[in-house]
């Protein structure tokens, strides 16, 4: 028989004074391993308790791993060899990681959690998403409601490799406003535009390979280049798109896989080429043979100017992959993007999309179906258009009025959420000015992390997204009295 | 002006009418780029129409590319250079995919879609995903709802590369019940044990390196050590898990970067290996010094038989990687693995996640804390529990009553959804016998899929997820009656 003593006013439940007072008698090793514990009703008759108050004590002594599953019969206290705790006494001799990982772990960038308030930051305009508060949460709710409550089982199996079909006829749909002509068939849907580019990369380079990448470029596709073991060649970038000549020049050196490129408000530069340019860069690509990344992640965010079409649109011969994506429009955390290419580049990716995590998120996928076809998605669009168009007006016009032109340049963009600034004449490092800023109370995004090869000019990125109009003022005319001053 | 007839009475909408009209003078050149339209009142009146009737045909004209956005005045025929059309006309000199892929991508196996029921199969026991009928689809949208309603800007913005962290906080604590003691640093959540492998083996593994995977294993695991270029060595399984004697023969032979076991409801032979099993593969992976990555994907599923504990319990000096997953269990759609593993390794396997795809969808994971926060998990698991312990105690019994045993050898789990049988004493190949059952109605999944090197014996795996008690008895008297006649 077991002794236990009940105390029931004691604050602490009854049930989790056994629980205690059992766990102890097995640690202790008073009740040995493979012992039985008395039934449920005797143990509840001897203390005068109730049977369910000892019955969940044995619960939670199983689920805690000190009792044998009950099934067809007593429970019995279960064998727990060379348990290792976490605070444990034991000698430990720690296994060295350090040199077990693999060239490309080697090869990452560490990853930190963004902080985006350290420092006193008031006005911060690093993140490139959506501002929290134009997030359509209410309507993406409902038409989760819909889809899980209409076709929720089949939605929550393993879904196709290639995505959720319906998401990808309606993605060709849309694409036609762009006039890209495309069907499901040559639409993979990815996590995101980083997946898709990972997949492309994955797809069409080895280890060592050439790729032509704009300098300055998104950082995180080049950290992804960097990881794969590509050698990147940087194509220096004008106020009109990649430097056409630039390029030629590289491409009568080099043999890339492919070429990377922004045509649409650029990340970092918020510029976009023209159709001009565009034709030109594809005519390089046809003539030289080689296959064309279009990153158009942030494609349907234009506010002003004249229309410009997607170099996809142009593509005769299927050589353009063109990749896009919902995070910069609708939610980042969906993690939704899309690739259109030929098929056998298609087919090659669903087979890799397979083979490294089976599939997507279908119910995911067939929310954001469901969020198309109400129409929400075209109304979300016209009514943070509005918003956005007025922050990137009251960018343009703080500058042409606070800024000592003399010092700085800054880019002029059509849309999107970015703008790209350049110091001029003036003896300053970028973590100096970086730091200046920030004692200001204004955050942006360092412009040297857009280059492999370290910039000679001082640069930084400035996101429109999450700051009203007035603080997109404030934060300008921060930025010009800190110029005047220096 | 243009010319177009209306004609109310047509069953076509009217503004769907002057769509196409506009769209044909359009292409025929009629209106050139650049032309402007006439403005909306214009047309209406001419037409005698409401006005927005023609705002709605520009709109659809505009959405399909056929106009400037009209932003600031009157609509304007859009510049549509080159554009490639699926049926066009025009000569279109292919760009030829096939010699432009990497070596990976070559190495890839191809995808295709798996059809559920081809050649009238009335009985189908090869998928390995939950009951479709048991799936708790209400609670999940519940919770879905919730989370949505109270943290929803923040849960669809990018999340943490590591996963949502009361998430693994709440796994931690989950892990405790079967006596792995971690906490939430020492977990990455993944895209399922899929992706969990992959990055798993890319952290660890170069092209060229040497894996040790148990023979039969997870065929797309097997795909998936394939695609990564890796030398994969099988050791042979045994009815208590994978020969050790064989294992220690050949970690004497080869060095190779991890062993790949699946001690618990194993795929595809359902069988756990003992405790003291357990040990002497732990003891060989700290004599060797070799990482052992442990996939639990179906842990919890435990119907009967005497409680073992995973590796992972007694791994005192972090060398063991525990995979686990929400697919078996709760919906495989959602894609929620996780991987504990110690600190050094999860800190290399949260920068690849970021630098692969950012992030997975914290709000999934958001969903999935909830339901278990609110006790859903605990409730769903003790339901399925009584659900497919009587499938398996039916499949056993069955097996027992109508199996030749003189033909047939079957494994006798004590859990998870799988059995695995091989065939004795029979001329006959795994195709004709796949092909008898087939014709039966009976469809079960291939032996020869979870080997590299083909096996002598046919052997085949019986799930018995999908199919209720008096079906799982059906199949097996139909596999029986088979083995008597041939």
């Amino acid at each position: 028989m077991i002794l236990m003593s009940i105390n029931k006013n004691s604050r602490q439940p009854v049930f989790q004074q056994i629980f205690e007072q059992i766990k102890i008698i097995i640690e202790e090793d008073i009740l040995s391993i493979g012992e039985k514990l008395p039934s449920t009703r005797k143990l509840a008759e001897s203390l005068g308790v109730h049977r369910t108050t000892v019955y969940r004590a044995y619960e939670e002594l199983w689920a805690a791993g000190y009792l044998e599953s009950n099934i067809g019969g007593n429970s019995r206290v279960r064998q727990r060899p060379l348990i290792a705790k976490s605070n444990s006494d034991l000698e430990i001799s720690t296994f060295d990681w350090s040199y077990r990982f693999s060239n490309a772990a080697n090869l990452l960038y560490p990853y930190k959690e963004l902080s985006t308030n350290a420092n006193n930051v008031l006005l911060d305009f690093r993140p490139l998403s959506p501002d929290a508060d134009l997030l359509p949460i209410d309507d993406y709710r409902k038409c989760m409601n819909t889809v899980l409550k209409n076709d929720g089982a089949n939605l929550l199996n393993y879904g196709s490799s290639y995505g959720y079909k319906p998401l990808r006829e309606q993605l060709a749909k849309q694409l036609q406003q762009h006039s890209i002509s495309t069907s499901a068939n040559e639409i993979v849907l990815t996590n995101g535009i980083q997946n898709g580019l990972e997949l492309v990369l994955r797809s069409l380079c080895n280890t060592g390979d050439c790729i032509f990448s704009e300098s300055p470029s998104y950082t995180k596709g080049l950290w992804l280049m960097k990881f794969l073991n590509l050698k990147v060649v940087e194509i220096p970038m004008t106020q009109n798109g990649v430097n056409i000549k630039a390029l030629e020049q590289n491409l009568k050196k080099h043999k890339p896989k492919a070429i990377y490129t922004m045509p649409t408000f650029h990340n970092p530069m918020g510029i976009s080429s023209s159709q001009e340019h565009r034709e030109q860069l594809l005519a390089l690509c046809e003539k030289y043979q080689i296959p064309l990344i279009e990153d158009g992640f942030e494609e349907e965010m234009k506010y002003f100017g004249k229309a410009v079409l997607p170099i996809k649109s142009m593509d005769r011969n299927k050589m353009v992959i063109y990749m896009g994506t919902f995070s910069k429009i609708l939610f980042p955390g969906i993690r939704i993007g899309w690739i259109v290419a030929a098929e056998p580049l298609i087919t090659k990716l669903g087979a890799m999309k397979q083979t490294t995590e089976l599939s997507g998120i279908s119910i995911t996928q067939a929310a954001v179906h469901e969020f198309c076809k109400r129409g929400y998605y075209e109304l979300h669009k016209k009514r943070i258009h509005r918003v956005y168009r007025k922050r990137m007006q009251q960018a343009l016009q703080a500058c042409r009025e606070f800024l000592p032109l003399e010092f700085i340049h800054y880019s002029k963009p059509e849309g999107g959420y970015l703008m790209w600034f350049t110091l001029k004449n003036m003896a300053i490092t970028e973590s100096q000015f970086i730091q200046l800023l920030s004692n200001s109370g204004v955050a942006v995004s360092p412009g040297s992390q857009f280059f492999i090869n370290k910039p000679k000019k001082v640069h930084f990125r400035f996101s429109i997204a999450h700051r009203k109009e007035n603080e997109i003022r404030d934060g300008i005319i921060i930025i010009g009295n800190l110029l005047k001053k220096l």
